[in-house]
């Protein structure tokens, strides 16, 4: 019998660890035995990635509302042909940034309000939300010390301001806060390790008790 | 003194004349003394041209909702880099196809509904509608004469099927009917000549009688 698909996305500001996380959870799932679809919005199909660089080409120059409409196209073509297929046949999808994104980054650093912003996301992708999004949390002056850590330099989104990325933290909270049936809020101040634990009992949960108890 | 701006759209389909009949308003305008500003959409801004790109070249495989988004994004953008600031200078933008085409074209021949693609065109333009569109009506069969004659081979849209032609063009005549006021529906099958004189009476109001009057 063919077990349910799950829709799994990862939220916070560069630098918060959504790429270990992800990582980690993909290892866990695939010992269990699921197949697990690793992907990421903007740029998670080959036309998505065509749309993200016009973005990222033409930055200043493409109009808030363009740019918006850009996002959500790449979002309509990635979740009709790579997330709801996986879905379908069974898969877990685990993706790097999904509407939550779009909401706290353009409707609360731009022009635009954040009901359209998620009305239009809705609208893209026929209503899909995610079974659970993990949002990892990061005071933005820890943010900024991993990123200087690296020592690489700061793209677009990163070169923001820091008031910019304490808007954007304090809109994914309040996603978080309305939803907290879908969202998981997790400190990414803590060890990975533990982090991965918490993101591991959240989503055992959605694969059913008895089977994962079954398989351990 | 400035005189006011005004945006003019011709729709219709293919073959219809649109591009004849633009540039006759356009002569007949910078007659008058007016600065006209031709354009189209899609395509009408060097982003447009990336966009209009993914959609043609990727033709079947861009989802519908993404392909809506993108003539969207492209119509967001051209509006607020030439259209608007245009029509504040006080210019007249000779524009051909604009929201009603998408209409048209994707809410009667494809997936979706026609209300949400005019609610996707409208937020993206921040409500714009023209003062006057002008819809060159030309029954399919008598499109297609045009085009065979012209011996160039059929573009996308143009290849669709003959009964696709007829639902686009019922669409069209509804939107007119929808709203007389805006629109000029003219039978694009007499000559030239005379659509032309059509289109400039009508448009001789919207510059205000005695202007025109006085410069005649």
């Amino acid at each position: 019998m063919t077990e349910p698909g799950l829709f799994l996305t990862l939220e916070g500001g560069d630098g918060a660890g959504k790429t270990t996380q992800s990582t980690l959870l993909e290892e866990w799932l695939t010992a269990l035995g699921r197949t697990v679809v690793r992907t990421r919005e903007p740029g998670g199909t080959e036309v998505g990635v065509l749309i993200r660089d016009i973005v990222l080409h033409h930055r200043g120059e493409v109009a808030p509302r363009a740019e918006a409409l850009l996002y959500a196209a790449d979002r309509a073509h990635h979740v009709e042909t790579v997330v709801r297929p996986a879905i379908a046949r069974g898969d877990i999808v685990v993706q790097d940034r999904y509407l939550d994104s779009s909401v706290a980054y353009q409707g609360a650093g731009r022009v635009l309000g954040r009901d359209e912003v998620r009305d239009l996301s809705l609208w893209a992708t026929g209503g899909l939300l995610p079974d659970l999004t993990v949002l990892l949390d990061l005071d933005p002056s820890s943010a900024r010390a991993r990123l200087d850590a690296d020592d690489k330099p700061f793209d677009r989104l990163e070169s923001e301001q820091d008031d910019f990325h304490a808007r954007v933290r304090a809109e994914f909270l309040a996603l978080a806060a309305a939803e907290p049936q879908r969202f998981l809020v997790l400190d990414a101040s803590r060890p990975a390790a533990e982090i991965a634990s918490a993101i591991r009992e959240r989503v055992a949960g959605l694969l059913g008790g008895g089977d994962v108890a079954g398989r351990d």
